[in-house]
């Protein structure tokens, strides 16, 4: 019996405050409105920014609120104006959009910074009411940049879901949808190491390796790794706690001169002076990945960018979501993406042990927890 | 009679001491040696390079020294190893070099950060002996980024010389050996605008002027001119004194959120950030030129990085000086480049008023004084 038009009862991870382990609560689902789609969430993993939107450090705290952002799932039913997806379809909700309409959707320059649709993380409510689909007894329970993926059911605005092969192993799949494409996109995409050049990766998170992966892939000759973590290294490794000086010069007197291009996966603004200020004169490029606090301050010498080295920031890896995502799952289906994508999914818990996945991420435990919404 | 071989008396302007005015003196000037290329210097401009030096506030001084570095001449001898070039050989100086054997020379990616051969201020003598080539009376007297063109004679490191067609008129081609590749490589090879973009540049001396004329030929819909110099424009203008907002404010307001890119050519911290911070989210593109101060640090927020705008600085408009200006000033030649050369020499005087063109560039009027060295 299709459930398309009623509430939808489920279970959801409730944060109820700040830093406090999530709940798993009933919550009804209103059906999805005009340009809305609810989705069955299969499989989610915890992010970073899961965490650090729930422990709220700085910023206005936004609660009760479903977290989660890394997902797949399959469509259960469209609101009104959905044309290019129908229930069954198989997707995977994005944190940020893609309306196909504005000035930088239509760019041939810009493409994921969607005026409609842009990652909004402050924002708990859908835009076509104001108002949440999700509630327990009529009390709202808030969104979380769109997606809200710790929950069985989600409501998402249409811009924000690739439609992927209904062969992908939804899965296997899923940090496609965030922290795969983040990493893996801000070196194929943006830094774009040649053949042969060098690669410094800062933090390897998962982000990170993806970034590294990217390398990787691209032909590098040489991928270092920096992380203050030593756990987490198959690569050639620096760890800046291991040196008196910046680690920038450590790379630099490495590489007689510095790296071709470096990725920053941190947010650390310290490992983003240093991943700018590691990259060699002439022809270096150093891309910013990492979400950096409130009030931090990039700072360098305006000769370290006279002398001809590049700064650029990259959101989502360059993915268009609705228009590049479903040809990264083709090309991985095809085995043409060259990633590993079973490096990424260390750890898997079942739904009700999902506070498990941020003690895993608290103590810098693996990668991604990958976990499971019906078992 | 050749005097190849011989030490050669000329006039040359001598700067005794810093900011004091300079001294026009006879002086003696030393064949070339390996790899050397003795020039007679028929045209030289002033640039604010020289005037920084010159002041010497916040540098070390390096007193008696021959000044100036954009300029015009012939070969008149050339020492051993010299095969590219032969006396009566019309060429340009160029403050910067290139070895054609180092890494930069030989990387694709890079332009002219030449290992051997990168502008050195404070360097005041020539590599192959560690000597001055001038003198007076048997005291040395310093050279300035390897050209000293302030001088009717000189000598200067073959991989500093761009071997020009001789049927290009010497006092028009000078400015290309400075200040026009400068302002208008930074937009055509770096910036790039597309057709129909929105460029600001900073700054409209002959640099600033040079960049805006760059958009022009580049097809810009709008270029907007930020000066504090009211005196200087014919564009759009913006004059950061007459709001009490930061300009990038400014410009975001003016452009509906953004321009597409901006050259900055005033050196100032304050503009360069102002130009980074005003070039539109999702695609945006900065590039520094104006040389900063000692201290400096620039500085903004990551998410200015983040949400996908680049920063980058350019030297010499990327053109590598052996390689790319011959080229430069072929198609000035064939009116291929686009750029009205005759606005930017404003001034003319003898040599021997040559601390008058200092005085124009300290009062802000004009834009380059021609100093003819013969007249």
């Amino acid at each position: 019996m299709s459930t398309a038009g009623q509430v939808i009862r489920c279970k959801a991870a409730v944060a109820w405050e700040a830093g406090k382990p999530l709940s798993i609560e009933e919550v009804e689902v209103a059906p999805p409105q005009k340009h809305e789609v609810r989705i069955k969430i299969l499989f989610t993993a915890l992010c970073h920014t899961d965490v650090y939107y729930w422990e709220c450090k700085g910023y206005t705290p936004l609660f009760p609120r479903i977290l989660g952002h890394e997902a797949s799932g399959i469509v259960e039913s469209v609101g009104e104006g959905v044309n290019d997806l129908k229930p069954g379809d198989h997707v995977l909700p994005i944190f940020t959009g893609e309306c196909k309409e504005c000035r930088h959707c239509l760019s041939e320059e810009s493409n994921n910074m969607c005026e409609l649709l842009r990652i909004n993380c402050d924002r708990g409510v859908m835009l076509a009411d104001g108002k949440t689909r999700f509630s327990i007894n009529g009390k709202p329970i808030y969104h979380f940049v769109g997606t809200s993926t710790f929950s069985q059911y989600t409501v998402v605005h249409v811009g924000q879901v690739a439609k992927i092969s209904p062969t992908a192993p939804l899965d296997k799949v899923c940090p496609i949808s965030c922290g795969i494409c983040t990493g893996f996109g801000a070196t194929v995409n943006v830094a774009k190491p040649k053949k042969g050049q060098t690669v410094a990766v800062f933090g390897l998170g998962a982000v990170g390796l993806a970034a590294a992966e990217g390398a990787r892939v691209c032909g590098a000759s040489r991928i270092i790794a920096v992380d203050v973590n030593p756990r987490r290294f198959e690569e050639e490794f620096v760890n800046p706690k291991d040196y008196d000086k910046p680690v920038q010069e450590v790379i630099v007197e490495m590489t007689g001169g510095g790296v071709d291009r470096s990725v920053e996966c941190t947010g650390s603004v310290q490992a983003m002076i240093s991943a700018f200020e590691c990259v060699h004169d002439g022809w270096g490029v150093c891309v910013l990945v990492g979400v950096p606090k409130k009030d931090d301050a990039f700072k360098t010498h305006p000769m370290n960018l006279l002398s001809e080295r590049t700064l650029k920031g990259a959101f989502y890896g360059n993915y268009k979501p609705r228009t590049d995502i479903p040809m990264v799952v083709d090309k991985y289906l095809n085995k043409e993406l060259g990633l590993d994508m079973d490096k990424f999914i260390t750890h898997s818990v079942p739904f009700a042990d999902i506070n498990k996945a941020f003690d895993y991420m608290l103590q810098g435990i693996g990668l991604r927890c990958m976990i499971h919404l019906d078992a």
